[in-house]
């Protein structure tokens, strides 16, 4: 289960006072934080200020690099930022979120990802309406594999999400997205799939439960990483968990370390 | 989501206490937390005192009557156990929990089913070794659902059990009766999927997150009862959470009224 961690993003209010800022010990403490706690991909977001993406991208590679040898997950939906920050990267191969099928963000990310030998986020999305149905995830997924492995991608480096939607306004989206997963991963052997999870809770109470049983229910299908809080031990410990019920942890051995470790909780 | 209170169980050791002295109000004080909690069937075992079972069970049927007007999950291998105690059954249909295709029990079992149009747990098991694989379960529930339907049993009063047996031991269990829950549920339209949640845990440390995780897991293939704790917060709450991602809970409305009475947690 690959964890890409999630919490240097400046869609939070703290994050995006630390980028307005320049305050490296912020973003430091939280990317060493969740190096701590077993990501295995940081995320950095640099948000969306105008003209600035590839200054604050390219900045917070370097402070982050600071301080932690784990590879970075560049979140940009920006191609030259992400031309700017990818140079940059020591821990290689890094990992690009995200490209989709919208034709001029696939067209200018595909080659960078390509230079870079970097893993990629593919979004089940196009230039049309959302894809809602499990249907048309997987004809939108089933797209972006094909054509990304056709353009030199090793389909071990795609990790595709479906696009998980609030339930609040979109009740069996999750549903939708679950199934897709289950179709995916057993239409393309080798490939990934991901989730964010915080999309689903949207609007809802409990949004940390909502989270972790979207988890569960996903890895139960074969999602196999997501895009999470790792600081967030209950959440870990679902994840722990829904490993054993899966059939992924041989006589529950990381279970049981996990919970010696005191990362099961009480 | 059919919800049977696991409490009342001679394998508990409190309740083991309370059937040797005839304790009627731990008993009792076990029925009222469990009906408060929100059970909808209350499960009644009085165990395998040699040659007491029929008025062990009958006994805990009156008692249990007496503080609360749930229907009742008469808990028994025992054929006399159950035919004795049946008849005492107020709130209707009875459940009886359980019949297998062992020939003695299932021959002795299913009149009494029959007789008092009882909801009935139908456990995959025979008379050979357990069935492990999810391809030897789905047999095995086909054969006890096309045998008890053929038998004058309506399709809705039937709950499969596909058996799931301890992680620890083997580690493929729960995946191979999530599986099984997919396919029986498609398979036979009407008829129920339920599981006791403790066996999974068994031996494993972090029992109640186990508990708790298969059953989100099982929940979105389609199982829609189970027996269990219903005074388990967390498991309640990962069971609202469930219905929700599993598109079940249109807008959400049981999980944000959930929240309002405060079962979901912090």
């Amino acid at each position: 289960m690959l964890i890409v961690a999630e919490r240097i993003n400046a869609s939070r209010r703290a994050i995006r006072a630390a980028l307005e800022s320049l305050d490296d010990a912020a973003i430091q403490r939280e990317a060493e934080a969740q190096d701590r706690a077993g990501a295995h991909y940081i995320d950095v977001n640099g948000g969306t200020f105008p003209g600035r993406e590839a200054e604050l991208l390219t900045w917070l590679v370097d402070i982050v690099q600071a301080v932690t040898d784990k590879p970075l997950c560049l979140d940009s939906p920006d191609p030259a930022a992400l031309a700017a920050a990818l140079p940059k990267i020591r821990s290689r191969p890094p990992m690009i979120n995200s490209i989709n099928l919208e034709r001029e963000r696939y067209e200018r990310i595909l080659p960078l990802a390509v230079e870079h030998r970097a893993k990629l986020v593919a979004l089940c999305q196009g230039e049309a309406i959302p894809a809602t149905s499990s249907v048309q995830k997987v004809e939108l997924a089933s797209t972006l594999v094909e054509r990304l492995v056709g353009a030199g991608i090793a389909i071990d480096d795609i990790y595709v999400d479906p696009l998980v939607f609030p339930l609040g306004t979109d009740p069996h989206s999750a549903r939708a997205t679950i199934d897709a997963i289950a179709v995916i991963m057993e239409r393309f052997p080798g490939v990934h799939t991901i989730c964010g999870l915080t999309n689903v809770s949207h609007g809802l109470p409990a949004r940390k439960l909502v989270n972790r049983t979207f988890l569960v229910a996903a890895m139960s299908r074969g999602m196999d990483a997501a895009i999470l809080d790792p600081t967030d031990r209950e959440l870990v410990a679902a994840l722990h968990a829904a490993r054993a019920v899966s059939g992924k942890d041989e006589y529950c051995m990381e279970l049981i370390s996990a919970f010696r470790e005191g990362v099961l909780g009480g």
